[in-house]
């Protein structure tokens, strides 16, 4: 059911990067649940994380274990993924888990228990069967291969309906520079930092410094652009990897090359959550245009993105057009004045400077709302600024998945 | 479907107050849509209306009048309400019809067109057909009655299910005071002043400015603390009047009773409002308990309202209380401190201090999330402010009437 989305063929392996995937019975059957990714000694990681107060245990982990390598420039090595159980409202005994995984991690691979990054995703206030993951990080590290991304994009699903990752690459100074990301995610959707899981790795040279803050750059236009259901995970991860294999480093011209092409990633990758959102049948644009700022522009963005009624509209294909100005009018902005206001759905103009256009017939409105890619366009007329969110509509699927499943 | 909400048998007259309503055709067909409320001379009106930036021309007409009356001491003398056109979204044109029926109520009344408030429910968007309204004042004023509460109470509604209405009395020194509301709203329902409709007359004596002050009080505990999806519509719109008639003025002792009267009135029509919210099948009260302050406590009880994925579990009677916890979680308040954090379904504890109870059984929720009425208390410990607010659940019913129907 996702919306001009199809899973890629292949996946890139990037030089420096190994995955393994298997199945550890944590909470569905007959499927991979446990992923490990290694990188190369020297490699640099850096992350965004949920800023959801109730964060998972997992995250409370990775956090401290990526400002301690920030500090003694010590190098992340593995990241350990299980889909199925969150490790979140877990309290101390959730603590206990993560660190339990790490240490096992740890052993096997022959490094530091600081250079190992757990990640949790699935049900939240049940305990981990951490067990189970120790039981087969042996396994994990005897199946390491640089061709395992499609394995491993497909291993971290849960309720996504379709795998979701990218690959690029680009020729700097005769040398070939790849890029590979996958994602996941489709429900408890509107990350405050990132989206649940997605990794993302370069082999690039990059620093740990400056990778952190390329990545904090890039997820405010790609993660922290889209919504499904305005609900924050406890466990959002978003992790931006760079090995250097491929003898590349960012420096002087090469710098906006690969920076430019790590932010083309990410934000196709947001964009693939959105298209595989839990019931989704519209891939929606909400772009706000001519705003005092970026914040004043987002925030409106997001009020329309969110709005219940709207959704429904959108499902609907409805051109019920007044539903925007109702989610448009409660956004919480100082001074909007709505006499300036025009909107457009596509290229059919509803609105100009606040009063509804005389030409307008709702059967072009109706046009616009039958296709399964729907551009609203806000202008304010009050400033330079402009900024764009991407959304689902509410169906009843999405009702079904969220009543029906737990997550 | 509205949950635990019977219609009342009959309504009280209110000394001083007539009404009419009849059908006028406007957007439904064979049920009345138009109703109109005669005040008697020298009533107090107050007034508090929606904080959608795109506001509906009747309410922008309301806000005038309101305020004329209380700087030249003039009173309102009729209300006239349409079911079926919002007249919002509608521009210039839509200001000339709202004061075009305010016109001809003042000719057939003889009064001053500002002495008339024009409120108007329905579709946005679309011109309302005003001739139809001015047609039938003079059919209205001739079927005045004081006895027409229900017939009106019904003529006011759009996608409710139930007519909602209350009245009470009070012997005060000896004379009966009487006090009748009725309100209307099932959808696009987080009032941020009132919500869409809402008539409360009462027959004590009390200046427009000390009743204002009342109803601004009031309706902090009852139509803003009442949430179904979100969404705040560009109509609201509560009125409470004081037509004096019962002899009794609001003075001295009187004062608690009778504030507390209206209270109570207000608060039961708010929850009526949720009990029979778009697709409800659920009642739900959020309590968030010793907080730094009141808005705080109400932030989080919004957030927790809000959630479309703590709604869908509700409505699955899924006593999954990790969503909860993302929901609490995601609050945008400063320094929750989740570690002193306890959690409550009904009886059922289910966290201490942040920790989740051990002794917690999942059948002890699942008997809570079973009932129609659920309670969700939330304890931060951090100081001693709380409060309530009500919602209801997010049901396949609510996309069907948002995704069918066109409001």
């Amino acid at each position: 059911m996702a919306v001009n989305l199809v899973a890629p063929k292949s996946l890139m392996p990037v030089k420096g990067v190994r995955l393994a995937s298997l199945e550890a019975g944590i909470r569905y059957k007959d499927r991979d649940d446990l992923t490990l990714i290694e990188l190369a000694e020297g490699s640099s990681v850096a992350g965004v994380f949920t800023k959801n107060a109730f964060c998972a245990a997992p995250v409370t982990v990775c956090r401290q274990h990526i400002a301690r390598a920030e500090e003694f420039e010590e190098s992340i090595r593995y990241l350990v993924i299980n889909a199925g159980n969150a490790n979140a409202g877990t309290g101390e005994e959730g603590m206990t888990s993560a660190q339990m995984i790490c240490a096992e991690v740890a052993e096997e691979g022959c490094c530091s228990l600081h250079s190992v990054l757990p990640f949790s995703t699935g049900v939240i206030g049940e305990q981990l069967p951490y067990w189970k993951i120790v039981d087969q990080v042996e396994n994990l590290v005897d199946q390491l291969d640089s061709d395992n991304w499609m394995k491993a994009a497909i291993a971290i699903m849960t309720t996504d309906t379709i795998l979701k990752g990218i690959s690029k690459s680009l020729k700097v100074n005769g040398k070939m520079v790849t890029i590979t990301g996958m994602a996941k995610g489709a429900g408890m959707i509107e990350p405050n930092m990132a989206t649940l899981l997605a990794y993302v790795a370069i082999d690039a040279g990059i620093s740990q410094t400056e990778l952190q803050s390329i990545l904090d750059d890039a997820v405010v236009g790609s993660f922290n652009s889209i919504t499904v259901d305005g609900d924050t995970s406890t466990n959002d991860s978003l992790i931006l990897m760079a090995t250097g294999k491929s003898g590349v480093d960012l420096e002087g011209e090469n710098r906006e090359e690969i920076v430019g092409l790590i932010n083309e990633v990410l934000q196709e990758l947001a964009q693939s959550i959105i298209r595989d959102a839990e019931g989704a049948t519209k891939f929606v644009t909400i772009k706000v245009e001519a705003a005092p700022d970026y914040a004043y522009a987002k925030e409106i963005a997001y009020t329309v993105a969110r709005s219940p009624l709207v959704k429904t509209a959108l499902f609907a294909s409805d051109p019920n057009w007044g539903r925007l100005l109702m989610a448009i009018g409660k956004s919480p902005v100082k001074d909007l004045d709505v006499s300036k206001l025009s909107l457009w759905l596509g290229d059919t103009q509803l609105l100009e400077a606040g009063e509804p256009l005389e030409t307008y017939q709702e059967a072009q409105g109706q046009i616009e709302m039958d296709k399964d890619e729907i551009t609203i366009r806000i202008q304010l007329n009050a400033g330079d600024a402009q900024a764009v969110v991407w959304t689902s509509d509410l169906s009843h699927e999405y009702v079904t998945i969220n009543a029906e499943y737990r997550s």
